[in-house]
């Protein structure tokens, strides 16, 4: 396996994210998308991974892998000893995206057909068990002294995004969501696996525990704060960049922070009128999307939201700070969560 | 936690299993009911635990990680040590139940309700995942030096167990499985677990790794046996013991070893009628069984399918013979294994 710091190939961006986003997580995106390839399931019934190899070859940004390998990177050079457990967290990303896009019931999933649309739902089901098998098997093939406790983390995540999905679930039929469950939603379903990865990465890096557990930390708050952006962007962003149409979020009735902030600070009245906005079935999508948004314009939700992001962003720079790393290497992190934080897209 | 053979207590049979097969194992499966009983999920939110709860109360014989204590006990008195890992087995068992449930559309599972139709499609996948990710939280719990090593046989049995269930559901839609094929399937569907179940017992029980091995393939020869038994108990067993009306094979066009050496071994007509028996829309369901059973009794395909079985128990017991364990204990699994053999329930 040649080190990752000779990969210098630069892969035309298939992901719409500019350049200068990416140019310091770039090495390790390209190092990861080369051992995707040579990873490739030729395993028998075919059945079986074809759909896991489809879906893994429908692209995504493979930030998270990618962050995987630059928390090793805080800790030591040899960056290649984190791409199975890298791999083991794209494997888990995917299986959860195939069982959600079920329970979703999502035609597409990046343009493309969804694993169930495309190859029937008891597929979607069984090749989503089997992506999540083989993300064990991955992380297994690690050779780390911290290989058990590595196991433990990466196994208590997975039960956290389980969890994640099942409020986010009941958030759908409850009319009494907090803010505060719906933080800790998001932290679940989304902030965890983030967390996981990096802390993982700087444990097979060698990096001490605590050390590890500060980057678990700045990986929880940028992935809440990451999430926050994209419920503004949701509502607020230019469609041709954030890659779908806006107002997403409000058409799906989805219970989001801008939302749950404009119920808690509204006037009576308002309140009100946004709660049958979002429980209408006759009204239009495009007069109900406008209808909530000028309600969120009234009330200054999307700065209240930047502020609450903001906020997040602190905790996980000051976790980062935090951390007893390789001198100088932080930057690299630091900046990328200051591009993730300002990202239009 | 007390030590398993202080348990006294004689729970009353539930399942339907007589007294005198199963007092050997009779100890074990007392001291996992137990253990189970105080390992109830309370986790929140409680709708994701709520089905792994449900589906763990339904019963069943704990067959599988009955045998893992016994496995266990073949090499060490110690015998509460493997309970987390037999906990493992169990839920294992228990998560491929509920998406298998999904899968085969299944409305009861133990004469209740199946999760999916009781909780819903989306209840049904997803806390089938967080089952999974809860065998591997309990196998983790396992002190043994070889807990790596357990983890990746664990983890090679459940890509398995997805494997076969891929092929069985392949071949519904196949009209060429061949005998092979049919047996490599119940091999990876139903044997590996119990061979996974045996060996990780003996290596917690601190087993060396080539007897742990040959009590793998006592486990999965038997566990063959045990679906060739299985298949002709379906087709010929009686109903008041069995606990199933017989036929579900047949009626389900199930491609079972009794049809498949049936097709082998009949004449061209023979063989044509059988298929069309298998294909027919029209045909009611009692007249469609007996017709296919007067084939199968015509061909001798009981007596057929005994041979194969006793093929494979002997095998077991070779292997079972060829592993060095503690004086006598032997006798046990050999007894459960002929009794297994020779049962019409």
């Amino acid at each position: 396996m040649t080190k990752i710091e000779c990969v210098v190939i630069f892969a035309p961006n298939q992901n719409h994210i500019p350049y200068q986003f990416m140019q310091n997580l770039h090495q390790f995106q390209v190092a990861f998308e080369s051992y995707l390839k040579n990873n490739e399931f030729k395993n028998s019934p075919k059945e079986l991974y074809e759909p896991s190899n489809y879906i893994l070859s429908l692209g995504g940004k493979r930030l998270r892998p990618a962050i995987l390998l630059a928390g090793h990177y805080l800790f030591d050079d040899e960056v290649q000893k984190s791409l199975p457990a890298a791999f083991a967290v794209e494997l888990f990303h995917n299986f959860s995206l195939m069982h959600d896009d079920i329970m979703d019931a999502a035609p597409l999933r990046r343009g493309q057909l969804t694993v169930h649309k495309k190859f029937g739902l008891n597929s979607g089901i069984l090749s989503g068990d089997a992506m999540l098998v083989l993300a064990y098997e991955s992380l297994l093939q690690t050779e780390s002294p911290q290989i058990v406790h590595l196991m433990k983390r990466f196994n208590q995540m997975a039960l956290q995004v389980c969890e994640g999905q099942q409020m986010d679930m009941n958030f759908e039929k409850s009319q009494n969501v907090s803010i505060e469950e719906y933080l800790r939603m998001i932290e679940l379903k989304t902030a965890v696996l983030v967390a996981a990865a990096l802390e993982i990465g700087a444990l097979i890096g060698g990096a001490r525990k605590e050390d590890a557990e500060a980057l678990y930390e700045f990986g929880r708050n940028l992935g809440i704060a990451f999430q926050l952006q994209d419920d503004i962007l949701d509502a607020f962003g230019d469609p041709k960049k954030f890659g779908k149409k806006t107002g997403g979020d409000i058409a799906q009735n989805k219970k989001t922070y801008l939302y749950l902030k404009a119920l808690e600070i509204a006037p009576t009245a308002m309140a009100d009128k946004l709660k049958a906005l979002y429980t209408s079935q006759s009204m239009g999508e495009a007069d109900k999307i406008s209808a909530v948004l000028e309600i969120f314009e009234q009330l200054n939700i999307k700065k209240l939201t930047a502020e609450k992001k903001e906020e997040f962003w602190k905790y996980s720079i000051q976790a980062l700070v935090s951390a007893n790393t390789l001198s100088g290497r932080k930057a690299m992190l630091e900046k990328f969560a200051a591009d993730l934080m300002n990202r239009d897209f």
